[in-house]
């Protein structure tokens, strides 16, 4: 999740306070329907130490109505709350119906010093039983990095007035900052949960920071109350269908429905998205030399790799996704055509048959799943339920948010089991597509690679983008990553996706030799 | 959970053709109903060795379209399923929409074996995705005595054409039936939601137990279409309201939903109730000479042990629900005028405030929790969620419904945070219940204890009693369990009270008190 973040993103001055002008009035609207329909909200500041949590909530609150909302700032339990349960000091601080309470860090402490499932499953059940009993929880994650923390520990340092806030272990933290990704990453994915997700905001630049929490809050907020509002009306309808007024009130409530949907699915300011697309670097190529040395000695590997992997019984996922055109068969077929074809199945994946459509969405992928030694290539994969299905409304709103978790769920089943898992995106830009398609349109034996909906899937590019971002970031993992492959040099990309293939077969193939030596060294003992 | 059954229940065979009469013509139309609704079913056998999975099933398919369902046997992992990751064999045989799949034996027995949180968490997360994907999951737990185990394993092995169905290892579980009894219990607690909760079916009378499932499975049935129709009605109403014709479609499906509202709010055929109120002997009486030389034992006794436990820094919550005038606050203050008053309080239990009722259910409850070395004791507690709430309509179904893991779920925050948690309910049968009203209205200083309410509740004995079953067996806990106090003596309710308290505390000092010599045996090395 972190590793996908661009952390250089920032905002101008006059750019910031122009937004400001038209977030303001929102939030301030929102937080008097909130209240006025009853709706508890939590909001969450985690983040890295140094990374502007106190600053960031001070920002927070100049617009809001002080009497509707409350910082509570968590620290080590004082004596009182030591002596009770560990949740007792958060429930007893969970916001009345109408209020606002916001946390300077949270429960989310003691799930980072502790590192235990338990604490992780107490966290998600407390979150999920006041989701489901109305409450908004909204989880802000500011992120810098390693650099960054360490100027401003510095800065805080030469400073005689705030030399006391830098504490031994915020320098640990900072020496240690690779570790404690991977313990951040681990947590965010483990609780980023449909009725409470993260957003994870680049804090580098305070300005953007605020922007992109303002902008957060507002939305999380007013999503919050269209809804409440949409099920008000709706449990109004119902109600009064059987009297005389119910022509117009159902009508209206259709309305606010429709509006309600209407404003959740709205494209999402541009400048506030990951921009984990945006980040990768499309210049790379290679000379057709290159590439074919390269190529020749990554197949000969691969092939050589795809025996001992059959032997040491470990089965692997390669999903591969990726904008029309941006070269998933060509990728494909230099890692096939370099091994046994006994070993592999590819496993394209089209809409749903009669079959797969009355079974759960995820039920044709795991009757996919490889038997260990083997290797299954998806050409297009479960991921459609978060891209084509999302866009086309081919599922709920509320089915390909829950998605994420359920994804991420599947893909740890696979890798607890020994799974090696990795996901491909093959990234071009839209000029390069262009080129490709109507190189396509002109070339008679590529002709069938190019249909109308290539062309209706172009013209929906920035809604494809905003959805690739949102699920690279909840969805790459340490143990399934996703890899963003430079497209838009053929010869370039094919050799990423082999080199990264061949290099996690080899990496795994060294922990199990490892294993099987200490196994040995065991028995002989 | 599993020891609150009573495993002497049978019935006779006129009385199970009778009742068999009435469902077969039911479950045959519940499961037509479901094939053209499209919901899919899983139906789950688990159970003791020889507790007669296979006969059951056999019963249950009996009157079932065989068109529409299929029976799976789980075995160990067979090679091509043990080279997948676990769940893969059940992800593939999830049925399709309006089909019904049997399961002999599931994903349980691993979560069994293993022992592990993450195989718990595993199986929760494929239910609750199919549940929410409207999948009906029926979860059936044979449940026998170590004593009718012995018995059927010693019938199988004197016949030589069963002697091969008695393994090792089922020998193993019967000599070790109390170990498996917890490991039983904590996987049936751990994983008994709402979206698929188990039913504990006894199965010493396989006439008895043939019955129970036959009823669950048809209730359940008919639920889930119910449930789906009203929806379907609901989606109708909202989308035509704007529409001419919106008066009557609204108004029948207002009629469809009230009826569905109406059936699963029917109270269960009482033959079916787990009976854990009816188990309770309530003969049970002391002289007042006894009475009284045991309590001036046991009070002193408490006395010590609170001091200890302050010394040790043990948190203890009682929790007193039962009958009105079952004598709660007599026990309580046969604790309480034992002990320092500095030490405990008493938090009794009103309708919630303003407040309160402005918060989530469990928010007062956590605010009351006390602090490590002090006592409080609850005078009626969160269990008003699923008996008072769930009668008088104080909350919706969904709710009460989710109340019991909610509920299991704080309970297990605070025993594994190291408190001591015990819930009593004082029992009296009706008769003894109504001279104590009388009693009151007679004696002029006890008048005040007796209100028309009391009067009112007493009406509704029947579905409290139904409410109170459901409720000991979901939440009785090996940590925190349900003490069901035989209160028709209040002599013997109070001793019976007091002789709890004092064991679970001295129980939990002895463990302290090693813990403390392990440490410094280990100080000293």
């Amino acid at each position: 999740m972190l590793d996908k973040i661009d952390l250089a993103k920032k905002i101008g001055k006059d750019e910031y306070k122009k937004l400001e002008e038209e977030l303001v009035p929102r939030i301030q609207l929102a937080q008097r329907r909130c209240k006025a329909l009853g709706i508890p909200v939590m909001i969450v500041f985690e983040g890295w130490g140094a990374s502007g949590k106190g600053t960031q909530i001070g920002r927070l609150i100049q617009p809001l109505d002080p009497r509707g909302f409350k910082v509570l700032t968590v620290k080590s339990p004082n004596e009182e709350e030591y002596m009770r349960p560990f949740m007792w000091r958060f429930w007893t601080r969970t916001p009345a119906n109408g209020r606002i309470h916001i946390f300077d860090k949270s429960w989310y402490e003691r799930a980072l010093l502790e590192h235990k499932e338990h604490a992780v499953s107490e966290i998600t059940a407390f979150e999920n039983q006041l989701a489901s009993s109305g409450y908004l929880i909204i989880k802000i994650f500011l992120h810098i990095s390693k650099k960054e923390q360490k100027k401003r520990f510095e800065k805080l340092e030469a400073d005689p007035a705030t030399k006391w806030r830098v504490a031994p272990h915020d320098w640990e933290q900072n020496k240690k900052y690779k570790d404690w990704v991977d313990d951040y990453d681990k947590l965010l994915i483990g609780t980023d949960k449909d009725f409470a997700p993260w957003t994870v905001v680049e804090a580098t630049d305070s300005n953007y920071a605020a922007a992109k929490i303002l902008d957060t809050v507002t939305k999380a907020m007013e999503d919050a109350a269209d809804k409440k509002d949409a099920e008000n009306a709706a449990k109004e309808t119902l109600k009064e269908a059987a009297a005389k007024a119910a022509e117009e009130k159902a009508a209206s409530s259709e309305e606010t429905k429709e509006a309600a949907e209407e404003k959740t699915e709205s494209t999402r300011d541009r400048r506030f998205m990951n921009g984990v697309l945006a980040g990768v670097d499309l210049t790379m190529s290679l000379t057709r030399e290159e590439y074919k040395e390269k190529r020749k000695k990554l197949q000969d590997r691969l092939g050589y790799l795809h025996n001992e992997m059959y032997k040491y019984r470990i089965p692997v996922v390669l999903g591969f996704e990726g904008w029309d055109a941006g070269g998933k068969g060509g990728a494909i077929k230099r890692i096939t055509e370099a091994i046994d074809s006994r070993g592999y199945e590819v496993c394209p994946t089209a809409s749903p048959n009669d079959i797969e459509r009355a079974h759960n969405y995820l039920w044709r992928f795991w009757d996919k799943v490889p038997k260990a030694g083997h290797l299954a290539i998806f050409d297009r994969t479960w991921y459609g339920r978060v891209m084509v299905e999302r866009i086309e409304g081919f599922c709920t709103e509320e089915e390909w948010k829950r998605a994420y978790a359920e994804i991420n769920q599947m893909e740890a089943s696979w890798t607890a089991a020994g799974c090696i898992v990795i996901k491909f995106w093959l990234h071009i830009d839209k000029d390069e597509q262009e080129r490709r398609f109507m190189e396509r349109m002109n070339t008679p034996e590529k002709q069938w690679k190019i249909t109308d909906e290539d062309w209706r899937n172009r013209a929906k590019w920035d809604i494809y983008e905003e959805c690739v971002d949102d699920m690279v970031v909840k969805t790459s993992t340490p143990k399934a990553p996703w890899i963003l492959v430079s497209g838009n040099d053929k010869y370039y990309a094919r050799i990423q996706v082999l080199e990264t293939v061949v290099e996690a077969i080899e990496k795994r193939l060294e922990e199990e030799k490892k294993k099987e030596l200490l196994e040995k060294a065991k028995e002989e003992d």
